[in-house]
């Protein structure tokens, strides 16, 4: 199976959530960045127009992506969204050689 | 029109001025990091080496990204880059569905 | 040569003696960030099962992915993550023109 990296822009209330249904799924790595966003619900009439969001950065299947969208559903604007970018290649430093989808 | 996603490293003291142009355009999202780089203007004989830059991260078409470049041109080394890579699939999880480049 | 993007996960303690090997080898733009992140290493049964890493992002050939492997690796879990992924286009801001992966 290919791998694909997501980057998904989160609610950062809902990033435990997210965390604990990627881990569920045997999702083995995943890292997270705060980030200041603004998407549909921008008030670009309020000085501080940008909000805190959880950035996760993760290497999975496209498949499992459904995963992190149903964790991070509220229904409202702010939800965030989901990228999918396609990987050349993906190594382990550890073993210094290529990690499949099914072992990150 | 298909969507990329492009990265930008600039100078901090002008992300508001690149904010402003992207929202005079409509781009409805957006995520700023903070991030340590060195570029042209490295000086590796200095203790501290590397300067505090802005990462913006944003989903578009291509074109709009020289809207970016040019907010962020000053014209001297440490103006940072700009890059466009593919996207496969984006997502909005507010509404579980697909996002067109004109929606994000 | 074309550039690709490299995106590596690595132990913060580490960052740098990557550092300064791709300075070595004349790498001449690098952007560094926090993340907390888990893999190999994650302790699920622990409150804290994140640790802080360092992400490196750096737009190179592929050939020169192998030095941040070689610099970053220790052998043992948490050594952390090489992704190699595709880039349409990079600019400098600076002179608003295509950057050639030997400039960057």
């Amino acid at each position: 199976m290919s791998c694909q990296k997501v980057t998904a822009i989160i609610r950062s209330n809902l990033l435990e959530k997210v965390e604990h249904k990627l881990q569920e799924m045997s999702v083995r790595g995943l890292s997270v960045t705060k980030v200041k966003s603004y998407g549909e619900y921008a008030n670009f009439y309020s000085k501080d127009w940008m909000v805190n969001n959880a950035r996760i950065e993760i290497f999975i299947d496209e498949a499992r992506a459904n995963a992190i969208m149903e964790a991070a559903h509220v229904g409202v604007e702010g939800d965030g969204i989901v990228a999918v970018l396609p990987v050349d290649k993906l190594y382990r430093i550890r073993t210094r050689s290529e990690a499949t989808v099914d072992e990150v």
